[in-house]
């Protein structure tokens, strides 16, 4: 109901600053979270840092491909562009998937868990999601475990 | 190399309480993130809680499941016995999924992803995942968005 129109794309050439600067063609209303929806807003269980988790799902295959962070504007523009946008936690600064790579996350859908601190994107992955070259951030990456399934283990837990 | 022998499960009849508080049948050494192999406590990238997300997905369909959190010894935990145990944030303690409900998360695998904030947690999950009995903790809660795609947008970014 209170659902933003789309605005236009930032163009890449703009610097995504971080939020307490000014932002060339961005509304000064996009620093307030209030522009997303009021339930939306109300919903979210924000980190000290003002950030909740971000799952990035290829929308076909179900591969989870990465996780990042976002605060309130950069789910706004997630929401609302077309195009997946996150809050560097290192950097404290907004970036938006490919702008640099290519490697854009085309938006096709977006959840919020039953707790509010977590974001499922369904996305159409261009490219690699890792910055590494991986297809996604957790490929290659495997802990050693031990594995449990409850015919084993069932009796003894 | 560092890698630890799978301790023996904790009884679900052990209160699991939190980790500056002494724990029935739980080393001392349990206390201390070291006891990771060291080049995945190394890896770790904690926020200022000392905690990462943790995704939960099943391992056969990829659907995703939840997102919890995880200290060390929760993944320690995870890494070792079988059953995926979180660290909660409102709480303060150990949970070991499905001690209460019974809707267990078997582990199968667990990958750290390339710059250490997040773990994907591949389970096989009995039951639901989610604690309002959905199957998993994003089932129904989509939110309203505008969906991109390359032939639609990709002419204005």
């Amino acid at each position: 109901m209170s659902e933003q129109p789309a605005p236009a794309p930032v163009p890449s050439a703009v610097p995504v600053s971080a939020p307490d600067t000014a932002r060339a063609g961005a509304p000064a209303a996009a620093h307030n979270g209030s522009v997303l929806p009021a339930d939306v807003a109300a919903a979210l269980k924000r980190d000290g840092a003002g950030l909740v988790a971000a799952i990035v799902q290829q929308f076909d295959t179900n591969e989870v491909l990465m996780l990042g962070w976002m605060d309130d504007e950069a789910l706004r523009r997630t929401m609302t562009t077309g195009r997946v946008t996150f809050y560097s936690r290192s950097r404290q600064e907004y970036w938006r998937k490919g702008d640099t790579s290519g490697h854009v996350q085309w938006v096709k859908s977006v959840a919020l868990d039953c707790d509010g601190d977590a974001l499922l994107v369904r996305v159409d992955q261009v490219g690699a999601a890792c910055h590494t070259g991986t297809r996604t951030c957790f490929d290659g990456r495997g802990l050693s475990v031990v594995a449990g399934e409850a015919s084993v283990t069932g009796n003894a837990s």
